[in-house]
């Protein structure tokens, strides 16, 4: 347990590791969905929420909710929230920090109150592992939870609805997870997941768009024949036709400020050392602030393929997987956040969430924000994650002032997005 | 049964077919290396070999021989051989189609002989399926099969000695398989199982030069990361490193005459759609007729590499597989193939084989000649595979004049080859 004379960062991180302790898996951090370890997570956080005055529940969805009141009892609720679940062999801060920050924030609070609740959630389900399906806490919250997504089973053939009620919640109260309608606004600290901040010396990240993305993936059709008989000029070589497309998707990315794409499968068959492969199969993630620029490369990119194989007597065929459109945070939240970090003189910058968070969800529905703090080496998602003293404190400093400057501004206009803006 | 009135080159691609129904698989073409069905094509082909005038022997390991006498009993020795064995469902012509033609030779000398004697020789194995090793049965003419070879064992445990004697023959008279010392010459027909005739509209290859060949395989490592949240400019990307390494690869057999280069098998790990690889495994399969040039393009491919790597900040490090050097044929033999064809009135060139052939076996002991016959879209190792009628009749013709020409010729000098005139 963290002494007195621990300062404040270093008990965040301390409290991160402590609940980093309850897991699925002996030796590390598995910790996924309606998982039991969770019990006991909720059941640390509701004993740290309520000797800091909030009022907890688990609501239907399976989400740890400690309310923190206003100065009056119908004063509007502001939101704090990240997710409580990890992947398999997670590191101690993806999620959790953004819980313990939250709290963190109750604490520093002092029993003072402002005339809005504050709210702090530790989500249930962002990562995806159990149901195959990521976000599950957060779309309970906003009311998105659909009846296919409630009838998905995990590797035992449990529903979802079943794993709530093996959790001792109750699946036909999930409308009443539904936030309040008076909720004005969201804020989400998250590890950034990513080399950026490290590399440009920065402490803290102040999301104004969670990108968008699209991903597909491309068949190259050639003719497998011979290695050794087969001339140069008589091959219709499907892994050459792809290697050239490779390079030309860097090239085009390289060319478009902030643009990712990604190739991260290929498979070439038959696949043996003398054969000229036939066919190969390529995927492609490709991710961009802007959904304009993100579907032009798209087309590019289809077209430099197109041109590729003709050129090679070989045929291409694209299936798409899967998009979704960027997501902007609230313009206001993100500015305040901006001005909150510059006041407490920490080093921040804005930029774009490369990643999905849980903030993707909630932003269509109410006003949010998001705040990165740098993550060492971009390691995640990893038992060596880490995250430093220094940038704990800016967060948990930048996050007070935040919530003097909300106090004092005029009410949100959720549709003002620094979207097109951060360049 | 082939009718009177069917041509001889109809005559010999029926007895093709017939063989083919001799099968391990039914339904299809596969038989390995002393496998039973490889029994009843030894019966059948004894039989038309002796209808012909022929003295037929099994040797012990298993090649199936017909000795047609020459004018005097102790006339020199000429051999006219291919292989009997096939790939998993083969086609009816790829190696069988050797056999068949020096049979064919003979019976068209319609009981003349001449200074020579001619042996017509089925080779037990050349594909290397069984045992995972090829040219077993031309390695055994030559007295090359060594220990490590013997000791061998195919999938069911059994070894390569216990399959001799399994098939009804003696290990222990290996040693006299070995062809007689008064062999002067060896001669293959074999279908081209490559595009180059086809394309250049000619009926008949004749082989200077059995390509050189290096297999080696090269492994990117960069570092594996988020697709989402790794702008491209922090990335170590190995797969992109890997596919601007194919396009160069490519671009250099492109740029030297007769290089061919493949890379037939790729490998990036880990595999997801949105992790960039941190591991890509590449191989490379190099084949070209001048050992120098093919060397020379081996160590400026893997300078390429390691430029590429280093420009990336990845690494790349080689390992080979394995080398084997360029076989010239007999350059006196090849001649007389060329004049044979020329006379008689059928379209040939003058080429290399990309791929081994027992020729490479027997070419550094007995002065050898290959002929290759157009193959029909190059299709090969295929149940489709064919072979012109026209073309079979070509091969034939040009047989009987080539060896009017090498009775009529003065002794060869196996060092004196077209190696480096074929251009």
């Amino acid at each position: 347990m963290p002494t007195q004379s621990t300062s404040r960062a270093d008990r965040i991180i301390a409290r991160c590791r402590e609940i980093a302790s309850f897991t699925e898996v002996p030796g590390e951090t598995t910790r996924t969905f309606l998982s039991p370890p969770m019990h006991e997570v909720h059941a640390l956080l509701r004993r740290w929420m309520e000797a800091a005055g909030m009022t907890v529940n688990i609501d239907a969805i399976g989400n740890l909710r400690g309310l923190y009141p206003g100065l009056t009892p119908n004063a509007p609720r502001f939101l704090i929230a990240s997710h409580l679940d990890t992947v398999p062999n997670a590191g101690a801060f993806d999620g959790v920090l953004g819980v313990i920050l939250g709290l963190a924030v109750i604490e520093e609070l002092r029993d003072q109150h402002l005339p809005f609740a504050i709210q702090v959630i530790g989500f249930s389900e962002e990562e995806g592992v159990r149901f195959n399906k990521p976000f599950l806490g957060s779309l309970g919250l906003v009311g998105k939870l659909d009846t296919e997504t409630l009838a998905r089973t995990d590797s035992n053939g449990t529903s979802l609805t079943q794993a709530i009620r093996n959790f001792g919640l109750n699946p036909d109260e999930l409308s009443s997870a539904v936030t309040t309608s008076d909720t004005f606004a969201y804020l989400e600290f998250h590890i950034e997941q990513g080399p950026v901040l490290e590399d440009e010396d920065s402490q803290l990240g102040i999301v104004n768009t969670i990108v968008g993305q699209t991903r597909l993936q491309l068949t190259f059709t050639g003719q497998s024949n011979h290695a050794g008989t087969t001339p140069m000029h008589l091959r219709r070589d499907a892994l050459a036709a792809a290697a050239e497309w490779i390079v030309a998707t860097e090239t085009c990315a390289n060319r478009q400020a902030d643009l990712v794409a990604t190739v991260g499968k290929i498979e070439a068959r038959p696949g043996a050392i003398n054969v000229i492969p036939g066919e190969v199969t390529v995927s492609l993630d490709l991710r961009h602030h802007n959904d304009d620029t993100r579907q032009s490369a798209v087309t590019s990119l289809l077209d430099s393929a197109t041109a590729i194989a003709s050129k090679r007597n070989v045929n291409v065929s694209p299936q798409f997987l899967s998009q979704q459109d960027a997501v902007p945070m609230n313009a206001q939240l993100t500015h305040l956040l901006y001005i909150a970090a510059a006041q407490t003189g920490h080093s921040s910058r804005i930029m774009t969430s490369g990643a999905g968070h849980d903030a993707m969800i909630i932003a269509p529905h109410i006003p949010s924000a998001m705040l990165f703090l740098r993550t060492p080496g971009g390691l995640s998602h990893h038992p060596d994650e880490l995250v430093l003293p220094q940038d704990v404190e800016a967060a948990l400093a930048t996050a007070m002032e935040f919530l003097t400057l909300l106090r004092d501004s005029p009410p949100l206009h959720n549709k003002l997005t620094l979207k097109d803006a951060h360049a």
